[in-house]
């Protein structure tokens, strides 16, 4: 004799799962606006209408538009390390971890340009740029912690620091390669950020004869 | 016989130094309330209530409140290269020409805290940190460069990027600086600033034995 539950998912967790399956169809109809609009001329009602839901049941999804930026670098993030984690087991030494992990950040960036664009900007204009988010910034500092321990570091830095200083070479090429000066082509990313990191490697300094 | 011209400044004159007096006299009281209030919450109709003109005219002045975070930017530079000017001639190398450059930057940044920060914000809000305005790295750069022209700089490197660069790492620790993390007192800028010109100077890579 079958048991009625067998028929189906029981109807809590059925509603959980539409739950969760309206959200990410929200998210996803937001991303993709924002890539062809931007974040600041997408409304909360476009974003809505699109993902076939009410104006006001936006928010039972989400609390603003802000936090789709969160969710969204958040997930970056997510991609950025599920790419990276096999590639820094097989890394020669920590140049080569570090240069890997700007080759994936620049194809992250260029795979979507607009979108990666539109969030920069959402993420500078909302202000959350501002509050400390230090998730890239702890992955170089690993990177450079162990590098440390096997002498390929100086020893005298603070790793936190060398991460800080990574993430900012980072964001600063991002800038210049988001909006180009004046009518030049955008740039490559990587190369900039590969030749950032080789500066900070080597230093300025002329090496003693 | 006295000339009636002697009497007075000439009537077109008088207006135009009048309307430099007024311009400046809403500048000054823009800054004055950016720095109590933050950008984003203050409004033109305030400005001009605070500077003694009515809404309306602000625009005669200033064709928006945009314009005066431009403005202020480029007086903020200014005051930059007056006081470095005299202390570069005195330099001794390019480590210490840099490094005075940052002392500066963060002696004008840790003087009037408030304002600073608040125009942080409106430079990142407003969209103008997107725009290329490369006036501090190009100082940077012109330093790098003569330090690369008396060999201690390695002349591998273009002196322009490692502008770039230079200004990354000032850009990134006035952030943390502006809004530090969670409920930590605001660190000291020029140590931060310091630390970041010599991780870049010496380099990550232990020296050879």
């Amino acid at each position: 004799m079958r048991h009625p539950s067998d028929d189906a998912t029981p109807a809590p967790r059925r509603r959980r799962r539409d739950r969760a399956d309206i959200r990410e169809q929200v998210y996803d109809a937001a991303i993709l606006l924002f890539g062809r609009k931007g974040y600041a001329d997408t409304s909360i009602a476009e974003i809505a209408e699109s993902a076939g839901i009410g104006r006001g049941t936006f928010f039972n999804y989400f609390r603003s538009k802000d936090c789709l930026v969160t969710l969204w670098r958040r997930d970056r993030l997510n991609r950025l390390t599920t790419r990276l984690d096999p590639l820094l087991a097989a890394a020669d030494g920590t140049a080569e971890a570090l240069g890997t992990c700007m080759s994936i950040l620049s194809t992250l960036n260029e795979e979507e340009p607009e979108l990666s664009a539109a969030m920069l900007i959402a993420w500078l204009q909302t202000g959350h740029s501002l509050h400390h988010c230090p998730h890239l910034q702890l992955l170089f500092a690993d990177i450079v912690e162990q590098g440390r321990a096997r002498g390929e570091i100086r020893s005298a830095v603070d790793p936190g620091r060398i991460g800080d200083t990574l993430h900012d070479l980072y964001f600063g090429a991002l800038h210049r390669w988001i909006l180009p000066a004046g009518d030049s082509a955008r740039p490559r990313l990587d190369p900039e950020l590969q030749t950032g990191l080789t500066l900070l490697m080597q230093g300025l300094i002329p090496p003693r004869r």
